[in-house]
């Protein structure tokens, strides 16, 4: 099996190539494309390193499974090319997602939905995936009707530079400067901006927008209500989320902790009296999407509120992708 | 009218002073009272110093107004002999604010509410003000029926050394080094701890259920259904929330901002599209409740959702303390 990367030097890109590493993905081959601007830079993988190759149409004759994770212009002009020469693209940006022909796959939550893929199948956005991926074993359960979230993300889900603007416009702000707002529209150090993605008319934002819609896609629950706030915060990686969910019927915290401390993928972290429950820090570098706090609505008896963290970089892309590709070469 | 301040080298103590100068409090004289402790250190005030003395019950023979900033347990021993001396107790503390004998008082949201007081007047949460200085205008108009708010809290509520743990910690972090962790359960540094004041056998936080209930409190409605999150950021100073309000009736996004742009002590920001919503860096040492991102919920066509962000020590803390002392003081 020969694979490609497309945006092998991004931050995402990184994290595919050491997944498919660890794992022992079956790739004979794995060829890290990107843009001109990265051509011939290297990457490290295996033991060795890969030069990266300037992409273009040709770079998937012969490439099996294609992952893209270089931003939804160029999904949009590479996966046409890719699916003509054959390869089946697994797609980290948002150009498809919503595309009622290209399925929306999170393995442990809808992984029937690849089954009739076209070619191109699509890698949710990362705060939409663990949050589902801790919805999903309660909704078998109690029947999914309304869900409220309220996003920390981190800095790595903007990328590589604004990591750095968050470096050194820290240091800058400790040592008494300013820091320059290049990345961001303001300053990222110690504040919190609730500005993820364009507003639209309404004044919701991109990235509001994609909890409310990929979810209700990924759960297979059209009517789902859905309310969502996102807000960037001065954290490097890792992203945490206020969830509240409110069910068919009443769900006791014991029970979703039953539930939750057996769901792949899902790590229960929730004993809050002696400290005990998820953060970024400590989720970062890890596959599981963590989840404590769990705890009865103060409001709806069907109700139950919780505090959701994953490393935005692993299940909320890299880990994900490579298990979507995972199912398509084990099957 | 003589002034007295237990808790005067705290954090909200020197804004307490800083306040009472710039808006020319009438008080001929502040006396500035701590712990044995504090004894004999200065701090500034109208241009000069003044030299804190140890509180004890007689402190507070002669004094008018006294302020008290020093946490529950030193309320809970010196607010009566305060009180049995004739002075009027101004309270930052949790102490007494669910006394149903205590007023507890937001001026611009329930000043009726001082009238009966016994001698002793509770300042609110920080996290609570803010959310109630905006819904107040809105409650009005259209009868609030049931709250949703997730708060992003700066380590300045927890204290001075909340403050320095933060600066250090994140300087070690920026170095490679590890911080230690001893005002907060884990470091703070670039993470989110979704823990603020301990939990209920429930799962429930102590900062939490204040939100909960002064909340009812303040504005009136003891039936009002409350959610909340409290998470601390690695933000200095200024309180940020994401808050969902459902009311009786539809009230449009702009007929909100309509009332709220003329409500006392509340500044409306809100331009999305061009950067413009508060944060908490903008709120630092100003005085009012900045609210935008005010949009129609996606849930509840009765609901409105915001992002409201004040600093913690002015409103949240300072300025309501002394703006009840003026209420008193110009009645």
């Amino acid at each position: 099996m020969r694979a490609a990367l497309l945006g092998a030097t991004g931050l995402v890109g990184r994290e595919i190539l050491r997944t498919l590493e660890t794992r022992r993905f079956p790739a004979t081959e794995v060829l890290p494309l990107a843009s001109s601007r990265s051509r011939g830079s290297r990457v490290p993988f295996r033991g060795g390193e890969l030069e990266v190759l300037e992409v273009n149409a040709d770079s998937f004759e012969g490439v099996d499974i294609a992952f893209f994770s270089a931003g939804s212009d160029a999904s949009r002009k590479w996966a046409p090319e890719a699916k003509k020469r054959g390869a089946v693209v697994i797609d980290n940006s948002s150009a498809w997602r919503m595309d009622p022909d290209v399925p929306l796959v999170v393995p442990e939550v809808n992984p029937g939905a690849m089954a009739g893929h076209k070619g191109l199948i699509a890698n949710p956005n990362c705060a939409t995936i663990q949050a589902v991926m801790v919805l999903k074993p309660l909704h078998d359960a109690a029947g999914l009707v309304r869900l409220s979230v309220v996003t920390f993300q981190s800095v790595s889900g903007t990328g590589k530079e604004a990591m750095e603007e968050l470096a050194g416009n820290s240091s800058a702000f400790l040592s008494g400067a300013e820091g320059a707002a290049s990345v961001y529209p303001h300053d990222i150090a110690f504040d919190v901006l609730p500005h993820i993605g364009g507003f639209d008319e309404d004044g919701v934002s991109e990235e509001e927008w994609k909890m409310i819609r990929e979810s209700r896609k990924i759960l297979g629950i059209p009517g789902l209500e859905v309310r969502c706030t996102a807000a960037r915060v001065p954290v490097f990686r890792g992203h945490s989320e206020a969830v509240t969910a409110i069910f068919e019927r009443a769900i006791a915290p014991e029970e979703a902790r039953d539930l939750l401390s057996s769901a792949p993928g899902v790590r229960l972290v929730d004993e809050p009296s002696k400290g005990l429950y998820p953060t970024a820090r400590s989720s970062q570098g890890r596959d599981p999407v963590f989840v404590g706090r769990i705890r009865r609505d103060t409001i709806s008896e069907k109700g139950l509120m919780m505090w959701v963290v994953s490393d935005n970089l692993l299940k909320g892309a890299a880990l994900n992708a490579v298990q979507i590709a995972e199912s398509l070469a084990f099957r």
